[in-house]
């Protein structure tokens, strides 16, 4: 259940070029690279001649040069060179559109004539001048919806996280939901005068009671943004510490994803500790969720992947909606291959997604 | 091809209680624990909302608690507590009976109120006061009728066993074999006069001619019991050394098994280093069974699981006697779904089991 | 795809008696032994009774004895032995001809009564008093057909065999390609004037222009033969270094395959750390073959096997011709199950086999 008339993130923009990149996505092998001129390509990973992986070969004289029989490629899939004859065989290596934004590496699987740049979804929190980002990757052996599910039902931080984010004021905190304009989800807890869990009472520097707000935002198919907010509780919401977590999901097979975060803040710019202490931190956290989703999703396969059971319970809300909303979406582009999803914007100017606009 | 109406041996009872275990038992997974009032609980590995293993969560209070969202469940299968809501969601564990007796744990996979405790079969020598247990288990990657018909076939100790308790006279003595009942096959062979094989010598202390002789005695659809004895040769039968092993059998998956075995003694009770001399001795045994066997289970699996042949020769009467009882068995299991298989004893109350009763 | 009424190489000859020998042909999997008289055996590798693997046994007396309940048997694949028993049962091991020619063991798995020890490919170089081998074996995950494209295209030294024996001139030389009598496909290549590649270099002690030349020849399904010379630009053919390279492939499975070579040469014969150098050389050129052709395999299992495309490149010619040698073999043998493929001379008794003959 795959959405493909969209842009998903691909890389940090930064890991092509520094390689040759091979990865599969929606059960495409891709091999990504960077041309002479600094642009991004993306060619379907195997030679056109034998269909070995053309990430097995090198770069020479900006192509991509096969290293089975050494025909060569351009950044548009034409072949510049072939073994043995002067006369350029007709075959082509396959292209998908690669663009780089906000930091990131994004690719559109389907329709390449459709892939507009301005579809590109909004996170520009991960490169902005006004905010300073702790990011990291995770690869998940799971099908990615259920990696959405996880991050719209942050009651599981409770029990996954008690280490770390989680304590039993998140489980037991009521949990708003709305679906704006059809086509992003947000999901909204209040948790009032509670203990500070370890890592949020190591960024206040306070073991007192504080406040503490949690917004889970999802666009189908796979862009998720966790916005959250801590303040002590004899303080002022003006003074909180907010930070923005993008979660970047892109299936890679129908049981494994890829998973690139960023946690953005917008205080304490210059503290290099924290920003590398925060990333420990998440990738820690993160760990957790990946070792209870490979074991859900192997429990599912093992069993056929049955359903979920619909709502068995109220904080499944978030998730049922948005499942619903990528159901709604993948209809749509069955029933018309060239219908395109739009993405809503994650978050307002404001400082706070909540409550929603409107 | 299982039986699901009657009792399989789960775990040694005391396995039960000192962890949350989770086993697989004819394709089910099953967690099992001990409940606060000292009864065991076995239910369904896996959580009604999210369907992950609740033996990936913990123990709170007496209840069995998810570790991912924190369901928390009693030993009646019922949800005594959900985040983020009072109102308990109507969403239930699946239970299953498991009894205690003779040291072990058994459970009822078949249809729950035909679960008749009567119906447990006997092997009170695992747990009695005039026998002394040396006990083990070993997990089997093969079909557990594989392992049934290894236990009937005993001239396979000649050639699998040699360093042990094998040698040519096992293979060589003539066997009768009887069903009894229509529900217990008996297979008797005696060997007068023979050379001792290696664990033998050592438990009379004697490297003479001995007399021995063997008993495989099989109800379906995996309790299995040796009983053996040997004295030498100028020695009276009734002073032989006994020993009564009860191999007990539970699929796991078609190929794969649980083996829960005990070597029961009913001389020398006080001499412990006798005691763990015998529990290596047949582990050490098992563990050439268990090689053996898996080649077996995979060269079969290589080839599509044709049937074995039938009776190629002649010691394989017993066996083939034993698998015809089990398709009876299984056969009546899929024509009543409420037929239930009643054990036949497997020992008298005298010292030896043949020639069988009446 | 494969030819059965034709001889595979099984073994190198010695390899069989210095142990048992378990191996699997065309997905058939067999046991090798050798005799009291020293004749070659090949036999179904499962014992008829149990169907166990006869080889995980022993030899006693000259017989093949299962492990698992000691059934013996004869190099006629007759049972001499069963446990329990003095009347014999009436089981047979399948047995396989199996003949020794030119230091190798050769086996027949078509119709028994068509193997004629006469349609041996004859490949004497590999043990003759004028010629000297280096000689090896690699094992291969991948279609045996693509190891013959892989010989049959030597263009891909230039990329796979940098380090070693292949540069520019190899891929960009023209190649000739002619199909003999319809039964084998050479494909040669002239590369005068060039820059030795490494292996050359210090075959002829000369790091100045040499001239080469390449004979790929090919019979179905999988015996080939590389015959190569190289000689100083300013030297005369007639003093060439000459090797001949049988590279003798039996299909294991679908994706693997068995892979004896010997590397022949006419001079230098007592030169036994050429002769080690040369095949530790050669071993390694052989372990970049395969890395790159298990890729491949895999690349094409990915996919599901879809056919390569047809002569994309010129350089395709010559594989592309022997697929389709084979199909024609392959159907050939399909409407006629007794239909046999007779092998053609691989070379001729001058010293290179171009032009060819005629």
């Amino acid at each position: 259940m795959w959405i493909r008339n969209c842009w998903h993130v691909a890389a940090f923009a930064d890991e092509v070029g520094a390689a040759i990149l091979p990865r599969k996505f929606l059960n495409q092998a891709v091999v990504m690279w960077r041309a002479p001129d600094n642009s991004l390509v993306a060619m379907e990973d195997r030679c056109p001649h034998r269909l070995v992986p053309l990430s097995k070969g090198f770069l020479r004289e900006g192509r991509l040069t096969c290293g089975y029989h050494g025909l060569a490629f351009d950044a548009s899939g034409a072949c510049v060179h072939a073994p043995g004859q002067t006369e350029l065989p007709r075959v082509k290596a396959k292209t998908f559109p690669l663009v780089e934004r906000d930091g990131l590496a994004w690719i559109w699987l389907g329709e390449s004539d459709l892939a507009d740049p301005a579809l590109v979804p909004d996170v520009h929190w991960m490169k902005s001048p006004g905010w300073t980002v702790s990011r990291g990757y995770h690869h998940i052996k799971a099908d990615y919806r259920l990696i959405n599910d996880n991050l719209l039902d942050l009651s599981h931080e409770t029990y996954v996280h008690k280490e770390t984010i989680g304590n039993s004021a998140v489980a037991d905190a009521p949990v708003v939901v709305v679906v704006e304009e059809g086509r992003v989800v947000r999901a909204h807890r209040e948790m009032p005068n509670i203990d500070p869990p370890p890592f949020f009472a190591m960024l206040l520097n306070h073991t007192g009671k504080i406040n503490r707000f949690q917004i889970a935002i999802h666009l189908p198919p796979g862009v998720n943004m966790t916005e959250a907010g801590v303040y002590k509780s004899d303080g002022r919401r003006e003074d909180a510490f907010v930070i923005r977590v993008p979660h970047l999901i892109t299936p890679e097979t129908e049981h494994s994803a890829h998973y690139h975060w960023g946690v953005c803040r917008n205080f304490r710019h210059d503290d290099s500790e924290l920003t590398e202490g925060i990333r420990k931190g998440t990738s820690h956290t993160f760990d957790e969720d990946k070792a209870m989703l490979e074991i859900q999703d192997a429990a599912l396969r093992a069993e056929g992947m049955p359903d979920l059971p619909r709502a068995a319970i109220k904080v499944d809300v978030a998730p049922m909606r948005a499942r619903k909303l990528l159901a709604d979406f993948c209809r749509a582009e069955t029933e018309d291959p060239r219908a395109v999803l739009r993405p809503a914007p994650l978050a307002y100017d404001d400082r706070v997604s909540w409550p929603p606009r409107g």
